[in-house]
């Protein structure tokens, strides 16, 4: 079984042209570094579509820190072992001139959806993730593509992207993997060393923690907050930079919780920052 | 010869799906009160496509004036009737709720090429045109989309938002369509009276003014300017609101001409506004 690696989109649009009119196409866009979270993607895609179509490009436009594109995890011979054992058709991985020959003068504007959560602490990344997604989409064409619920804002505003620019595409969520322990599978895990790897599952146990108490009831968002916040370890590497409540569609911050809620955190560990997320439901009013 | 009148773009997309596997799409966006210039987009695109889609919306997020919204003449059996005589298969005529059934978050943000000409003048306009262009194309996905040269400003984005989000469309410029004295036939012509519509060709005769002193070598713009707006009748309803000479890739003004520019302006007749421009090409240098 082979992939084939095709870095010019002129060529990819070319060999997908005959693929488009026989079967659907699957998109899987990716920044490489590929771990177990992706191959759920690839698989869900793999079931449901007759091409499958990963790419790989790490955006500029979307790194708010120079040393953390410059330390962005680039694995691009394990990537292909990844996509070919899970029978990916096609990989796109260009360059960043073919897929920026100039300065974009046009980009997707974000509103209101990317004002809270990473968003707030990462200018202009959603804008940039907005924009290459955009773009990727134009390229590919695919009937779907694939998204992760870990990086919960980033598929609400790619959502609202497909349904605010009428694009004919749809969007499939698929949900968070996780270590054992609890801990969301990323790219950047592999920066932790051992005691960060031990400590890492506090912000999942805080995520558990606030949605045990909504299931129980509770609907006081600062109260909810600041007990799970508890869950974190004290300790000078140690930072939780966020842990908000808000809508699933929207992603504002509620003060009071009256039906299903997003409760997001991101925790710094040393210079790895890890983030988190899970959909919680209130008990349902008598 | 009839013409199908569709609303919906779920609609729209059912009827073109089949049209498409057998032949390209040509498009022709616009807003309504169709005339000559229309009719020459629309004959273009006929000459080139299997299947020619006419849309008429009024955009409301392009209108930085609400009366100018409101008065935006509205001539629809008039329309069709254009359409029918032209061979137009489609007409995409959607009502606004249809388009933005909720208010967008997600827009396409226009750097540096509406900084100028009618960009400065209209704040938010070419923002809001270049989103709705970015939707219209994503729902009739045409091989060719045709455009008036006349818009020169707004051709350049299109062509802009084209590139940079890799949009697989072919943009085809469609030269200005004049009456006998250089009036550019645009659908705001109908709001001028005998003595408004006798005074308009002057904005065309500045240009031509600045076009033969570029042709003769003179490269001082402000210069130019000054020469050509003296074509520009003095009356109390009258006002030249700009004429620049920039690059005609991104609209700078240029103060020397070295190369070919675009000489643009906007004139205002009482409560009409009228624009044009023309591409004008030094004498090469020896």
């Amino acid at each position: 079984m082979n992939v084939d690696v095709v870095p010019a989109i002129a060529e990819l649009r070319e060999r997908l042209s005959p693929r488009r009119r026989t079967g659907s196409i699957g998109f899987v866009p990716t920044m490489g570094a590929l771990h177990e979270g992706h191959a759920r993607l690839i698989d869900r895609a793999r079931s449901e579509c007759a091409t499958v179509v990963v790419s790989i490009f790490v955006n500029p436009l979307q790194f708010d820190r120079p040393d953390d594109l410059a330390n962005y995890p680039k694995t691009l011979d394990a990537d292909l072992d990844l996509c070919r054992a899970h029978g990916v058709d096609m990989v796109f991985a260009p360059s960043a001139p073919e897929l920026y020959p100039q300065p974009p003068l046009c980009t997707v504007r974000v509103e209101r959806l990317a004002d809270h959560l990473c968003g707030r602490y990462r200018p202009g990344h959603f804008a940039g993730v907005a924009t290459v997604v955009l773009k990727l989409l134009a390229i590919v064409q695919p009937d779907r593509a694939y998204f992760g619920e870990k990086d919960a804002q980033q598929l609400a505003i790619v959502e609202r992207l497909v349904a605010d620019f009428n694009l004919p595409v749809e969007i499939v969520p698929v949900p968070t993997v996780r270590a054992a322990d609890g801990l969301a599978i990323s790219s950047r895990n592999q920066h932790l060393d051992a005691r960060g790897r031990a400590l890492a599952p506090a912000l999942y146990r805080a995520l558990q923690k606030a949605d045990r108490q909504i299931a129980a009831g509770e609907s006081n968002v600062a109260s909810i907050v600041a007990a799970a916040a508890q869950e974190v370890p004290r300790a000078d590497d140690v930072r939780l930079e966020y842990l908000e409540v808000v809508d699933p569609a929207e992603l504002q911050p509620v003060r009071s919780v009256g039906g299903p809620v997003r409760v997001a955190g991101a925790l710094w560990i040393g210079r790895t920052r890890l983030i988190d997320n899970i959909l919680s439901t209130p008990p349902s009013k008598k």
